[in-house]
């Protein structure tokens, strides 16, 4: 299923002896046309793995055939050897397929800084390409995992063609340096700017907006396949749209899986002055250790929450700030409203509402609280 | 001690019932001049509380004559009528002392969003007022505690004037959003502007390099008295640098006793185009909660180090960053360098250096790890 759903895919997971614990950790994704329009977008920061360095070069004509995903090490911050360990997983991909290297895309996940143990990465690639298969999708996506509980996977089907995808990464909470990879395929006729501009438009809100811990990875990649094999031409709208939606639902499974979290919190940011502003709070209220410390402990204090929004450069005065928590107007007017004994935390499920009363604007940001199990699984990843 | 160690000071700390623990919880630090030079600096949180609001008035001038503090509730976000509450106390310090209001200058530190207790406050105030002693500065330091373990103090004598300081706040891992209150006092013969662009100088490269947790206060003031009461007219050097002993003491005081803290971290980053770039990097490396974890667990992630410079726009080129720790230099040009098992974190004190080899600046950043305590800590203070 996941990305094998749409018509024109292959794909695997098999296990190459990366991973101490003997899971599987090498994946495949092939796409076998006719088409091979592809898009991808990147982490941001600067020092970027190996593998981003590669890939990024790799898509720039629009064009993918396959994508080669492992999980057990990061091969970030590894020097030109890192380099040219990627670019030699890429030529031994295109040479088990008969394709070109620069049609292969590279995705890592795991500890930085180590080399990877390339003759056994190699033989996973060997025996990935055995395994391919119209209906390997869940297997490619049990394969990079790391500290997932389990596969990310997400379809849906609209309009005669179909848009698949898988991802890995615990919410940004993961160990590894939140390192998130996603693969999206589809079967639909469109060409590669078109996919580009459906995928930059769907993670802007949904990935660019979950910041579990605020930690920005070096390996993050989404990578964007199309086929055609559906013989369906998608208007842009509806590509979007159904990119959106594999995406968003991606990035509710990574929040819901977060490690070590206990609650989902959904930070709504309304009535801003520009999308900017809502962004910018949302993500300042996100990224509070205090407030998140609190919502562990199932404490609604709303004080954090006009803290955090009080260090952003958003359009807003103090005295008219509104502060709702699971549906109680804890703050109104900056100052204390209803009884923050009415809040009910008990669940995994918080909604703050923040109302900035500067315009109309508005932005969600999703993130998990920060718990024991958090420091735990943080503490003791490289070790 | 501390802020009645320079001549002209009286100071007592009493218990009013603010707390429930029945701990000191008033503080009071008056200045007999014969000057009342003062300066102040406060949090650049645009949500500010009202004893915030009101000092950040009282101290226009570069006049003040008393200081009173409270423990047990921050009076922020309390609309105006906790506005109106903090115009009271300082009323009420007025016509107890016999001064004018404009001259008094108040500090709160607790839990956001509740009123404070006025009646019992007031009468803390009296009974303040009552106790002032020119030996009371170490009751005082007392009486601002909220989660610190101990009193924070620092007095250095140089030239013929002294100057002492006092100062709450578990090093930005406190609880109640990390309210940091510190007053300084001197006997030197200064005025208003010296004493301001001391205090400027001073807080710029200690108490704002100081970032626990990356939590901003709503309640965050610095206050600085000089009562003339020595004779000797300190030049401005020689006032600048006595001040930034007494801040950089008292920092050091603040990082010690962090709230849940293992360890005290000092990152250093040199190779800087100029001291913001040092600054922006050194405050990344000190929020990255993924590092701070893994810190807490002795594992020297240095890949963790390398993706929070990555997040900086700061100039360097990330096949050239170097990364030392605790000595062992485990990052070399961006990749694996001496093996990290080599680095000793054993104990409390941890040196992260990072050079990004791209100019002649430095800056110094102080944090502490993210550890269960400070989980613990912040997700069970208001409930």
């Amino acid at each position: 299923m996941s990305v094998t759903s749409p018509k024109g895919f292959r794909a695997a997971g098999v296990t190459a002896g990366l991973k101490a614990s003997g899971a599987p950790d090498v994946a495949l994704v092939v796409n076998d046309g006719p088409r091979t329009d592809a898009a991808a977008v990147f982490t941001r920061n600067r020092v970027q793995a190996a593998p981003v360095l590669w890939s990024r070069q790799a898509v720039r004509d629009g064009r993918l055939q396959a994508v080669v995903l492992n999980s057990g090490g990061a091969n970030a911050c590894t020097g030109p050897e890192g380099f040219a360990d990627t670019h030699r997983t890429a030529e031994h991909v295109a040479q088990v397929l008969g394709i070109s290297a620069v049609d292969v895309a590279v995705c890592s996940t795991g500890l930085i800084g180590d080399r990877l143990p390339m003759p056994l990465l190699l033989a996973g690639v060997d025996d990935a390409a055995q395994s391919l298969s119209a209906v390997g999708g869940s297997e490619a996506a049990e394969a990079i995992r790391t500290t997932d509980t389990r596969a990310k996977q997400v379809v849906t089907t609209s309009n005669g063609f179909t848009v698949g995808g898988m991802a890995k990464g615990a919410g940004m909470l993961a160990p590894g340096l939140a390192t998130m990879l996603c693969v999206i395929t589809t079967d639909a006729v469109t060409d590669a700017g078109s996919l580009q501009a459906a995928l930059a438009a769907a993670t802007r809100v949904t990935f660019d907006r979950v910041d579990a811990d605020g930690c920005m990875s070096t390996n993050d990649t989404v990578v964007a396949m199309a086929s055609g094999a559906s013989g369906v031409e998608a208007g842009p709208g509806e590509l979007a749209a159904a990119v959106r939606d594999v995406c968003a639902g991606l990035c509710a499974q990574l929040i819901a899986d977060a490690e070590g979290a206990t609650k989902e919190v959904r930070v709504e940011v309304v009535g801003a002055a520009d999308e900017d502003d809502a962004v910018e709070v949302g993500r300042s209220i996100a990224r509070n250790n205090l407030l998140k410390c609190a919502l562990f402990g199932n404490d609604p204090n709303w004080g954090r929450v006009l803290a955090a929004v009080g260090t952003t450069d958003a359009a807003f005065e103090p005295d008219r700030l509104d502060v709702a928590i699971n549906g109680v107007q804890v703050c109104r007017g900056g100052a204390a409203g209803d009884d923050r004994s009415g809040v009910d935390l008990g669940g995994r499920d918080v909604h703050i509402l923040v109302d900035l009363h500067a315009g109309e604007q508005t932005a969600t940001i999703w993130t998990n609280d920060l718990s024991h199990a958090y420091v735990e699984e943080n503490s003791a990843y490289s070790t």
